[in-house]
């Protein structure tokens, strides 16, 4: 059986000698060791491969369905899932008061590529579960996180965010889901919550006891009227049932039948049964989590966790064609190299254009896996370190948005590799190109996320992160001399140069001007971002044995990453240097 | 109803403005005027949005069936290509001894474009049948032309190309299907067919009289054996049903279940009863097609017109996924920009990023319609000028490449601006993307394309082809001078000096050293070849009026492209310009 998931060899070079988990364990508090980590991550690996794995292709070609008014799922993924929770895998980063382990979200995230890896699809609901919980542990009252927190930890219920309305996608000013204050009880301020939420991953199934939903809605004013901004905007927890057990009036009217990606149900929901409050609906019944008007800095941790997650699902994505591709490679027997002196068959790998292909593959593949887990290091640091936390900060969109794009080039090239095999469905391939073309859309477009990095990361950059990451660079340059990887560390430094001039010209422009060629600056920072890590890596690594397959690749990989594909961001920073307003400039009709 | 196909203004400036069909017609001798050309436009328009376009989700919706040894496609299809039939467009390009209009290539790809962007799986079947009575036409014996071409050329009967087997895909040398002598007759000299052949399109269906399978093959030599090597290859043509109505022994094992263009069917096909003459099989009835070993070389007549016509169906779907975005992005609305006065929720076009992107897609999906059709005038051009036949022959694996690569980057576009709407089936972009990923692999992949173009055309450019290039370029840069376009066109000289250094190193370096940056090549050269169409487009254009939505837009697309897509280059011609070997000197399990 096919059981390509994240190379265990892969995963503990990244987890133990590059980014010290050993420390991380240590300093956490928490009870993991080193072998409980160890068997964490074998569990993990053994439960995605056994579990999830058969799911994949089934939850494709078996997309959920709507019936008299409830979402039917297929009902291996609850069976799945069941297995999940009671292997304690919801709880596992919560701390021990809520009922979790306490374990470092480098080490959780370590184990969730697994499952990423073998099924995005059936790993969004613990992921959104556990997202939902964290922040209803971090923002809601005692009595809400017992009745609502409580049961998601334990795996039983399941969560979703309700951001996006049919009106609102990218711009959540927009929302026009109205809470209607109605008194107070155990659970806090009680709301009567009317409107439509639109992408709703999760929204509805039957695969868990409960849904709760997070909902963001705005309270109106005295004069009934709700503001056009995002500032009025609050965070309430809806769930599907009741405390008492009755249904609350949430209403799937639709399912989106998804490119990929396909078994996480996606739906239209209808909250409040008349849509509004002023042709006498009850509405769905909610409670305030937190103060009133904070519901968007609230939801971003949501958010920004979810972001992270979507970095990682998209890395395993990315990283598992990779090892498809890898593996045919070695496999399929056609033709021999230009310049061969057999002339029979071999393995395609012995053919440069492959070569080039899978070493790219490798590149953002690993590279992605790299920079998610660089990140998951630093949510956890970040809880005893403002620094680490505004580097975080800082690295988000990019860890977002460069396992989501490059992840999914090493799909394509993955399906190329497989020629035209590839385009069939008889292999993966095809499949995790579908899937991974959702990420670099949701929790965030690329733009979107260009728009957070240029405009909120780095021209209101007030504790240096972006220094900070140049520190952090110039050390990585400064350990490369006199080593093998020299001249990658002076191509480093020149790089990373020109990156900070570009910063002091988006930092010296209005926002209107940083913000028009935001998305080139996005792709270019990520490009550095991800060569230093290579570099960081490599420099672990120039002194590998040849047959140690994992240490002694890393100094070839960063080679490549160096020649063919950090000169890629000249053509992304040309419009910055030239500031260019060629976007704006244009006659709309003419697009 | 949806109708957006390629829009009409774009492709009369295309077609009479700037490649001069009227002069092209002039001198085809062919009674085709203005007029004429005029209505077959707009008739084929038509019936692309009338007959075609409505099969394009249903064909994907609605996969071809194998039952009881028999594939069934929709009926629609049929009818569908009975009125492409019915109104002689099977026949346009034939001379009239043929049935033809003898319409020169410009004017039937300006035809047949629409059918392609209204769906490339229904028009796969008079593009191959197209092709296939074409080589019949060049190489076949007068009996077999009116056998077997004559019904393809009313559309009464449909052509297939069977060129790959399980295990010879890139690699034709490797061609194990056998031809056994089996006398003469009317038809020429008879074989009977022993192998299998994989991934043939419209292998099999129930959509026509008859299918013309048109069957590499080798004959072996007096001891049996067959050579492993590509000059052992002949041509056979091989009916599904032979001149007396009897079934040939020709039998579809398998129908692959592709990714997208699910409504060509695609078949693996076992010719010869039992595979092989040693167990006493029949075979299947074929007869030569020209000389012995001359296979390869008449079957690249119709792979050389395939490979142009996979560039124009990449283009096409390209180009239309390109207009759903930009009609999309007037229609949505999200946001104000950055800077904006009014906060009120505007189309999504005013943002920057959106507007990069629609751009993007612009460049690419009217570059690539531009570039198929200048290939298309070289087609009717070369008859009469050899020089313009090597031109072809340098440009073709360049329209296969382009348009199959950066159309598919406006496909990704395209949903990536449609956001969540994009990634649903609800939409047309995430199909058009889905069909369009078969067109880098298939009739030669990216890397096979490249191969060719270095090795075959740079290497050995008897003919001075890239000189002649050189030459056009030049002339285009000289014109460019004291106008506003006169920076484009300092750039595109620097920029073509950069290309021709690196053709001096791929010529004076050994094959192999040559083949393992070729694709890098490639990709660079295409971009330059696009960069100059653009430039010479927008030379026409920079005294258009502004209200003249398709000619004034040129030069701004001209900028854009210059601006943000020329600089790529650097990052692909890097590597041969640093005399990289780092593929080759790899250690293969590091990959």
């Amino acid at each position: 059986m096919n059981d390509i998931l994240i190379d265990r060899d892969e995963l503990d070079f990244l987890l133990w000698d590059w980014l010290g988990l050993q420390d991380v364990l240590d300093r956490s508090g928490s009870e993991v060791d080193r072998e409980a980590a160890d068997a964490i991550l074998a569990m993990s690996h053994k439960l995605a491969r056994d579990s999830f794995l058969p799911l994949f292709k089934l939850t494709d070609a078996n997309e959920p369905v709507l019936e008299a008014g409830e979402v039917r799922a297929l009902p291996q993924i609850g069976e799945a899932l069941r297995e999940y929770a009671s292997l304690g895998l919801f709880a596992a980063g919560f701390s021990e008061d809520h009922g979790g382990l306490g374990m470092p979200t480098l080490l959780s995230s370590g184990s969730l590529l697994q499952f990423f890896a073998a099924s995005l699809a059936v790993s969004a609901y613990p992921m959104l579960t556990v997202a939902n919980a964290r922040l209803l542990t971090t923002f809601g009252s005692a009595a809400q996180i017992e009745t609502f927190a409580m049961p998601q930890i334990a795996g039983e219920w399941f969560g979703t965010m309700c951001l996006s309305e049919p009106q609102a996608g990218s711009n959540l000013a927009d929302v026009a889901t109205r809470a209607m204050p109605d008194g107070e009880d155990g659970l806090g301020a009680r709301y009567r919550l009317f409107g439509n939420k639109m992408w709703i991953s999760g929204g509805d199934h039957d695969l868990a006891g409960n849904i709760v939903h997070l909902v963001l809605a705005k309270i109106p004013g005295d004069d009934g009227q709700v503001g056009a901004d995002t500032r009025g905007i609050s965070l309430f927890v809806v769930p599907k049932f009741l405390p008492d057990g009755a249904r609350n009036d949430i209403v799937v009217t639709g399912l989106n039948h998804k490119l990929g990606y396909r078994g996480t149900t996606n739906c239209v929901l209808a909250i409040g049964e008349s849509g509004s409050p002023v042709a006498g609906g009850d509405g769905a019944l909610g409670w305030l989590v937190g103060e009133p008007g904070q519901g968007l800095p609230q939801m971003f941790q949501m958010m920004n966790e979810a972001r992270l997650n979507v970095g990682m699902g998209a890395a395993a994505a990315g990283y598992r064609s990779y090892r498809h591709a890898s593996i045919y490679a070695r496999e399929r027997l056609q033709g021999s190299p230009i310049g061969a002196v057999a002339k029979t068959s071999g393995p395609i790998i012995r053919h440069p254009d492959v070569r080039d292909m899978l070493m790219a593959a490798k590149c953002y593949g690993e590279g992605a896996l790299a920079l998610v887990l660089y990140c998951a290091r630093l949510v956890d640091t970040a809880k005893h370190d403002p620094a680490d936390d505004a580097l975080l900060s800082l690295l988000t969109p990019v860890a977002k948005t460069w396992p989501s794009e490059w992840g999914l080039a090493a799909n394509d090239i993955a399906i190329q590799i497989h020629g035209g095999y590839g385009y069939t469905r008889d292999f993966d391939v095809e499949q995790l190109w579908r899937d991974n073309r959702l990420n670099p859309i949701h929790e965030g477009t690329t733009g979107i996320q260009a728009q957070d990095l240029v405009g909120r990361k780095i021209r209101k950059d007030k504790a240096g992160a972006f220094d900070r990451l140049g520190d952090l660079i110039a050390a990585t340059v400064a350990a490369s001399v006199d080593t093998a990887m020299a001249a990658q560390g002076a191509q480093l430094g020149e790089t990373w140069d020109r990156i900070a001039a570009a910063v002091a010209q988006l930092r010296e422009c209005d926002a209107a001007a940083a913000n028009e060629n935001a998305t080139g600056f996005l792709r270019a920072f990520g490009h550095v971002v991800v060569a230093w890590q290579w570099l960081d890596r490599a420099l672990l690594c120039v002194d590998a044995a040849a047959e140690d397959r994992v240490r002694a690749a890393k100094p070839w990989a960063c080679r490549y990453f160096f020649e063919r594909e950090l000169p890629r961001i000249g053509a992304w920073l040309g419009p910055i240097e030239g500031e260019s307003r060629l976007l704006s400039q244009m006659n709309e009709d003419y697009l």
